[in-house]
């Protein structure tokens, strides 16, 4: 599984604030752990600054990089502050998080995405939005995957994001990431497929409940990453039960390996 | 989901002591606290009592009717224990855990499955052992779904274990149980499908997260029954998100109304 550590992100109330006040200390520790933790990807979001995203984004990746050497994923809508993260990435090959089908952004961040060796996380979104149904979102996944690989990506540097949207707006949604990452995974054995888990529950109780049975759920159909707080012990130990019992791990070697350094808890 | 209450098992030590002791007040407790946690059947078994199983299994069945409306699941591979555990029955229809295509095992039991209204749990075992397989696993139990209706009994009344086995004995047996649950949901949309889950884990650490992960796992193909420890409160609360995130449970109704019971918790 690739875990993109997903916590230093503005639309947290407490990161927002931290952005805001230069409190470089709580940003390098919480990309200390994340890494601790076991995040391949350390997310970086400024997008809650209107004004300053660029600003405050660069701020952050260099708090972020004074402390871990894993590779950030630039976590922006907008091509510029793409395009300045960047510019500023030093350690590994980082992610633009993200691009999708609308004809605006993607012609804004395509060049971008081509100039720089980087992985790149599409989006199931086109000029209609969000699609309901698992079809037109594979279908949307397709030509992402299609036009990035026309325009000189390379298939190993494509992920996509199926889009996790709550199951309080619609019960069907869970069903719908379930069967697009069935699709996919069908059709590109090799694919990256990485989501945001934590919307499945926006506006329901215990959380955190729902967000590891999800991720359980979409690890059976094929998901290999996710957009998680490495943080929660039970949910990166769920996550390396799993691999274990879909037999992506030999002899259990990562799982007791986990274990071992406290990764795995009981409880 | 059918849940099944097993902790009432003379295989764990504190529970041998409590059958042999006559601690009655410990088995009542534990059947009480397994009803109040939503428990749709409480496992009563005195297997490891090799001379007086009877004796136990019938001591236990009363305790455990003196302070619960819930049916039970006489457990015990012995057609004679089976007889004299429905016999004390009163309440709602029992289970018969278990029958299986073993020769002796098959006759011996059938006939009292026959002659009581009973729900009974076949397992996917012949004379030849467990398949490693899950094709095997699939035609044993349609040999056994087939068979008992063809002596009388009814398809509703009839549920399938796949058998789960260790994990740090084969790395596939996990995906093996998977798969056969696929299958059988595949060809038998309406079938009880029940394993008893923490066999998965037997030999690993942190065994509770594997047996998480295995329930979701389960659950995405299909299983819609399973004996386990309702007084494991994550456990039961991952079951009910799972329900929720696989549109089977309407507005996510009986979650809420399980977090708002205490029954769903947030860690």
């Amino acid at each position: 599984m690739i875990v993109v550590g997903e916590l230093i992100n503005s639309t947290r109330k407490r990161i927002k604030e931290a952005m805001q006040g230069k409190d470089s200390e709580y940003i390098k520790s919480l990309a200390e752990k994340q890494d601790r933790a076991g995040a391949d990807f350390i997310d970086v979001n400024a997008g809650a600054f209107v004004d300053d995203e660029i600003e405050k984004l660069e701020w952050a990746i260099e708090q972020v990089q004074s402390v871990t050497k894993k590779p950030l994923a630039i976590d922006s809508p907008r091509g510029e502050a793409i395009k300045r993260g960047l510019k500023l990435h030093r350690n590994g090959k980082p992610m633009i998080n993200s691009i999708t089908k609308e004809t605006e952004r993607w012609k804004e961040v395509l060049p971008i995405a081509l100039e720089h060796e980087s992985y790149i996380l599409g989006l199931c979104i086109d000029d209609r939005g969000i699609p309901d149904d698992a079809s037109t979102r594979f279908k949307i996944a397709r030509s992402i995957i299609e036009d990035l690989m026309k325009a000189g990506k390379r298939f190993e540097d494509i992920a996509i994001d199926p889009i996790t949207t709550p199951l309080s707006v619609n019960t069907k949604y869970g069903l719908t990431v379930l069967q697009t990452i069935k699709l996919l995974r069908e059709e590109y054995p090799g694919l990256k497929i990485i989501t945001g888990l934590s919307n499945i529950s926006f506006g329901l109780p215990a959380r955190k409940q729902i967000n590891r049975a999800f991720l359980v759920a979409c690890m059976v159909h094929g998901l290999n990453g996710a957009l998680i707080d490495p943080l929660d012990q039970v949910l990166m130990s769920m996550m390396r039960a799993t691999e274990a019992l879909l037999d992506k791990d030999p002899y259990c070697s990562g799982y007791l390996k986990a274990y071992r350094a406290g990764l795995v808890v009981k409880d």
